[in-house]
């Protein structure tokens, strides 16, 4: 199963020339997943080529401009491409209505539905399941209600091997048990262990988002050990005043929780447009934590 | 004085990987015009070096989402770099509200005015004008209450000969008087007549934008002779019932207007998604209008 992020905005929020405002796109199997959606979010997903038929769910941290300006944009673009299927979107309550009020200027009707997914915020919830994956959200501690999301794959059925399938005539409607760890029994009442039958499958993949939020030990239990976690880093070390000011976090305070929860990899993002040249973020996050990575537009992680 | 349009997007309702939705700006001499503003038009003034700060005046054509869906984010830029001085937005009367509603949701107060000026739309008005400029609306033909905008340059006073007012000793409180034209008498009474004084200034310069709109002859009278006309051209003649439906113009429609408008230049743009290559709506106008050029973003045009 193919497991990749994209980050389409690494800015916080004001735009450079080469940072757009915040999104990530989410693609588990061909089915996709957008985290927040700044101003220019659409022009990022054409540009790297995601399917726009097949992007439902939409998951938004929090009502900062920065982060919902390209809804409008991108709800339209949708309904302009002759959209059927429902668009879901989950977000704090009133975003349903500042959606709908401004829209309604705009369109008398969509051709598709949106649903709203109200989030709580305040405590973590699940807020999606299917089959394959889940995703829960976490609060984060920013100057508005926020959130974090953590995507997580499912536990997968073993692997059957093809040529045990053969060797000991084992029935289809026995292969979903085998695959789910039971022995197979043959006509003759020999008991064939799973080990034999079976291989692992892959380890299943998580990935933490985390953004926009001030440094909080809180959010560790929610991320601990995942494969890949976002932590913004708004801010430089030299300008830590200003992160607590506005409830961000400095590329240290990002590499701090990431040296707790123990990601194999960390990313910082969302930075201040004050900054021309972000390596100096990335050395101040790896003297605390070494495998990080900063965050550019475009940058795709394959997990 | 310098008199300049820059092309920030010419895509109609959907962007395409190399078109941004609606937006042009316009400036003359240093200051600074922005007509329509879809999503993403921050993104475009950054990337072509606009002054953010010399930005004082936003010309709305409609409220359909492609020419407005850029002013939030915009606003919220204004806003956080410190803007001071007040932001004029020329346009229907219901942008107020839509955007003060939406704003609203996501700043208790902006830290700088934002001054509405009511177009009628129904009829020709003066909507802007100073010393040196004037902006006039006029109607289009679209689907719901759209205007074009013409910008003209005011007639220059007379430039002043240098070694003139040396030889005739012309004291300064005069100077102003024989700009305007007026012969100059010495002391000792000898009319100079004003042709010996001053010589021609530049001819004003003239802008006119027409978007969304389709082939509509009632606007001949608002754009004749202008340095530079801006027709929409949706459609490619091939699509000509889908121009009449959605009331946009094809490429030989804007080219028909401007042949009986006769500006000195046209250029087309507000393409559809669909054409990929615009060569074949570029050579459908000039078949018509020869001095024809294609739109591109980033296009600048100095007149």
């Amino acid at each position: 199963m193919s497991f990749s992020v994209t980050i389409l905005g690494s800015s916080s929020a004001l735009p450079t020339s080469n940072r757009y405002l915040t999104a990530h796109l989410l693609n588990v199997n061909e089915r996709f997943f957008l985290i927040d959606c700044g101003e220019g979010t659409q022009f990022q997903l054409r540009r790297y080529k995601a399917k726009f038929s097949r992007l439902d769910h939409i998951f938004i941290t929090h009502l900062h401009g920065d982060h919902v300006f390209g809804l409008p944009g991108l709800i339209s673009t949708f309904n302009l491409l002759g959209r059927k299927n429902a668009l879901h979107i989950y977000s704090h309550p009133h975003l349903e209505k500042i959606l709908h009020q401004f829209l309604s200027n705009f369109y008398a009707d969509l051709d598709f539905p949106v649903v709203y997914h109200t989030l709580n915020l305040a405590s973590s919830e699940l807020v999606f399941e299917d089959d394959k994956l889940e995703v829960l959200s976490f609060p984060l501690k920013h100057r508005i209600p926020t959130c974090g999301f953590v995507f997580r794959e499912k536990p997968r059925m073993r692997n059957i091997r093809k040529d045990m399938i053969d060797y000991y005539k084992i029935p289809i409607r026995e292969i979903p048990n085998v695959k789910r760890g039971e022995d197979f029994i043959t006509e003759e009442g020999i008991v064939i262990p799973n080990g034999r039958l079976t291989f692992e499958s892959e380890t299943p993949k998580s990935y933490a988002f985390c953004s926009d939020t001030a440094y909080s030990t809180d959010i560790l239990p929610y991320i601990r050990e995942v494969d890949l976690l976002y932590h913004e880093a708004t801010f430089s070390d030299t300008d830590r005043d200003r992160a607590i000011e506005t409830f961000h976090s400095t590329a240290s305070d990002a590499a701090r929780i990431a040296l707790q929860a123990n990601p194999k990899k960390l990313i910082i993002g969302h930075f201040s447009a004050r900054y021309k040249d972000i390596t100096q973020l990335g050395e101040e996050a790896r003297k605390i934590f070494i495998n990080t990575d900063t965050a550019e537009d475009g940058m795709v992680i394959t997990l």
